[in-house]
């Protein structure tokens, strides 16, 4: 038999994460200049990074030859003053896909089950399908996660539960106080993976604080990203806070320098810039009154949103999605969430919300 | 049972990857000034970077905010253009250890084997235990790979074969005539990863082309870093060249992002900055003589090493680091490598070489 033939079936059967498509590859593909196209397809941030950011990222380069450190203890330091947690209680990740996975590679294998929504981020199949486990999918009430459901489908083998709160690609939210009385009737024997990747776009009464959750529930996992509100995507950088005990089973697997020196740096200085957070947020509000007043005007539905996106239903998702293209704008098809009928735009610049809004009726035919 | 007790057994006994001791948190520790302390750990490029990786590096972060491409074109194509092989030939990684781990998460598992040597890099039996897969130390033969033993160890449950060449920590090398009859013998149903991570400061009369076996041999993997002589460890990228089917499985399990936008960058630059690769192996050279003539004058044993770093005797391994330390000088101990009575050292500037000379009499007691 061949080599490849006997990798793990689960591992020959899975699919990769389709990125949203790089300004440079649609320029290459379609003969367009850089400068004309517009991406509003990976929930980035438009006004960049900070300048005290920049200021760190270049102090940055000057060690570059050296390796990181591979405690992140800078980052690290800067997260137990942000946020009162012990250092032990901190994991830094390649992103917080990096902790989606090492959550899944410390907790989960064969025999072992993981628990997640539909339309609910892809990594969460992907993690657990490369560890070898079986995933079970909970049908989506209202495009959110039915955590009564949720609840329900665990099993004595489940070993991970993963919430995004808000949800991507879907924008919905779960009331604090909701999730709280989850986590209360959660067995302890699963570990509740919290991703917040977008928590900094939450407006003030939405906000919650699940930090002070973890000295109830050492079973909970917080995740969190720089690649947000903090501009930071290029970079890869993101943490998980939990109870020492989870949080030291999870460096066991990670790569001993899986955070670039630059990220660890950058996100160290992001952290306090609450100017630049600010000016994020305010942004992203008008933005996204600017976005989903377009497609009330157009007639198309949309699903409110408590991140830096909207989805919002053109039917044919796959060929409006390729008029858009063809138009220079970059937006996200989300066929692989088993919505076909939908596609996700990014909250850009008021210009490039309104470039998008120009090109839509066209594009929709 | 407890959340963390109900971890898989190999998850809970790994021992995490002991990496260089950081400059700052000696200098935290020992309460000395940064600039006062000669890191000598890790095998870094004392030189720094080139002037046109700095270039990229820079422009590079204009973009930050951006995702980094997923497929990493600019990187694969420079690869391409540098070595011959196709796009799809090509994976890129998170440093060369990602490569690794690739390897063992696409091709381990429980029930399945992986043979390397003693006293090769630790970071093959850790990918191993990650994967749950059993890993089949083969005793060292002069402190270098036995092939003829690792050959012989193969079972039919062995799915991976690890071989550094210059080998880590030891600097051993095997010669290319002899790594290409090994690779002859090696039954199609195992991949041999051939780790090349130090295979630029191969002398002319030590290298060999393995790029060029690739055609023939579909299980070969060769990974290689820009982390030792394109003095970019801090950025963390590395790639692997194989077979488009293994290549395929490789980005299975990839994380969709995991090379940063700025090591993607900065490596396709770095690629073709010959002038500064030379400079770097001249260092390399003068800096070996000067280290390897200040132990023959001490009269201590070292292994002679294909690398930027070489290992030598001083008995207690751990006392004359822990004296190292106190005259603000790190290398590397290597008891995790069964070598306690060795220190491995990597060759710096003329000047750290000298100061670390300096130093080594008194701490040798």
């Amino acid at each position: 038999m061949r080599l490849c033939d006997l990798a793990p079936a689960h591992i020959r059967a899975i699919s990769p994460y389709q990125p949203g498509k790089p300004i440079s590859e649609l320029a290459r593909e379609m003969g367009l200049a850089e400068e004309s196209i517009v991406k509003l397809a990976s929930n980035e941030n438009p006004l960049g990074v900070g300048e005290k950011t920049r200021e760190a990222m270049l102090k940055s380069l000057a060690d570059i030859a050296r390796y990181p450190d591979g405690n992140g203890f800078e980052l690290k330091d800067a997260l137990r003053r942000r946020y009162g947690v012990a250092l032990d209680q901190i994991v830094l990740g390649n992103g917080s896909n990096d902790i989606l996975e090492l959550a899944a590679g410390a907790f989960l294998g064969p025999d072992r089950d993981a628990v997640y929504a539909q339309h609910a981020f892809a990594v969460y199949p992907l993690a657990t399908q490369a560890a070898g486990a079986r995933g079970i999918e909970v049908p989506a009430r209202n495009f959110g996660h039915d955590l009564d459901a949720m609840l329900a489908a665990i099993t004595p083998a489940t070993r991970v539960l993963f919430i995004a709160n808000p949800n991507n690609p879907t924008g919905t939210f779960i009331p604090g106080d909701e999730l709280e009385a989850f986590l209360v009737r959660v067995p302890e024997h699963v570990l509740v993976v919290l991703d917040e990747a977008y928590t900094e776009y939450l407006t003030p009464d939405q906000r919650y604080d699940a930090i002070a959750w973890l000295p109830r529930f050492p079973n909970l996992l917080i995740s969190r990203t720089f690649s947000k509100a903090y501009g930071l995507a290029g970079l890869r950088v993101g943490y998980g806070l939990g109870s020492p005990e989870v949080i030291d089973l999870l460096n066991r697997v990670r790569q001993p320098f899986n955070v670039c020196s630059v990220a660890l740096s950058a996100a160290a200085a992001a952290l306090f810039d609450d100017e630049f957070l600010s000016r994020s947020y305010a942004l992203n509000c008008a933005g996204m009154a600017q976005l989903t007043e377009g497609f009330t005007q157009l007639g198309l539905d949309w699903i409110p949103s408590a991140g830096n996106f909207v989805t919002f239903k053109v039917g044919d998702g796959a060929g409006v999605n390729r008029r858009l293209l063809e138009q220079g704008v970059i937006v996200r098809p989300i066929g692989g969430y088993g919505m076909p009928e939908w596609l996700r735009v990014s909250i850009g610049l008021e210009s490039e919300n309104a470039r998008f809004l120009a090109v839509l009726p066209a594009a929709l035919g």
